[in-house]
């Protein structure tokens, strides 16, 4: 039985998403965002919206720069603080004990204690209503060694990511079983 | 122990977003595509970047219309199948035996099987060098009965979505554990 319910952004999953800024004051900053991802392949591109009444809305418009950090799932209680706070009056990296690194190749600050960051460069801005999509080409990565896999990149069962279920659960989740590969599974489908 | 890689698309999670349009003779198609996310709240729009070379590419510029069917885990070789191969020679629907189904509020097909689906009409392209962004407005979601929750959305403990390992692992996953509530388990690092 299908039910015809009103236009709402409920997409499975969504990922968590903690955006580095710097403030006017240089004073890092972090913040929880679930709409977002990656946006195209070359350049290699992510974007993330957000209300202009945020501390990293205004951060970004001016430092042109920010980090997307992917924060492991037993960091659940430091991101979710991320995104009930403002950096307007909090100093969230005092509050969660978190650590800010400087980018080497953006102006904004990486998470040291989660697995890995992406460094992005402003390269364009899309105001849609409530948000500003804002598109960050990805320059670079910093990744923990032990967090690679045998390709040398950050690897899902090593990172165990954390993501989010959207308005009908209001939740975060972690990463379940693997379920096949790629390009591959789907071949006992083909016609011979 | 930090290492610095090159700027690569390696988000995690990743969604697994099955794109529904119509070609121009009518026939459905469906395409898995893992770039995109939520890209605002009012109105409410979501964002999916393609390649110009695909048949999706070429369909939601002429209909101006698709569906973002989400695909519960237990379709993960339908799911796999549609991004293996190409509307273009291919009747997906046909192979994988999924059911094309019209959206009531869009030029586009909704796929039965699946859990929901978001109905979107375009908004915005942005051209983004090897992909087009493609924005569109949620204006609807058919959903089944049986997938929503307590407060009668689609529930990810019910929809059992999938997400995609990226470059990393190239595999698909399931949702695992939920980790804690949202604007809640965040309380505990409030100073008093």
């Amino acid at each position: 039985m299908k039910r015809l319910l009103p236009g709402q952004t409920i997409l499975l999953p969504s990922p968590v998403l903690i955006i580095g800024t710097y403030g006017p004051d240089g004073k890092p900053n972090i913040m929880n965002a679930a709409w977002g991802g990656i946006a195209s392949s070359r350049p290699p591109c992510i974007s993330v919206s957000l209300r202009e009444a945020t501390l990293t809305h205004q951060n970004i418009k001016r430092s042109q720069a920010f980090t997307m950090n992917v924060p492991s799932e037993k960091y659940v209680t430091e991101a979710d603080f991320a995104g009930m706070s403002s950096g307007r009056d909090t100093d969230k990296f005092a509050v969660t004990g978190l650590t800010a690194e400087k980018s080497s190749l953006v102006d904004a600050p990486i998470v040291s204690e989660f697995p890995y960051a992406l460094e992005c460069s402003l390269i364009r801005q899309v105001d849609l209503g409530s948000h500003t999509m804002f598109i960050g080409q990805i320059l670079g990565i910093v990744a923990d060694e032990d967090m690679l896999g045998p390709i040398r990149l950050p690897d899902i069962e090593k990172v165990r990511p954390m993501l989010w279920g959207s308005l009908g659960s209001m939740a975060y989740y972690g990463v379940g079983n693997r379920l096949g590969d790629a390009f591959s599974v789907g071949s006992s489908l083909r016609q011979s």
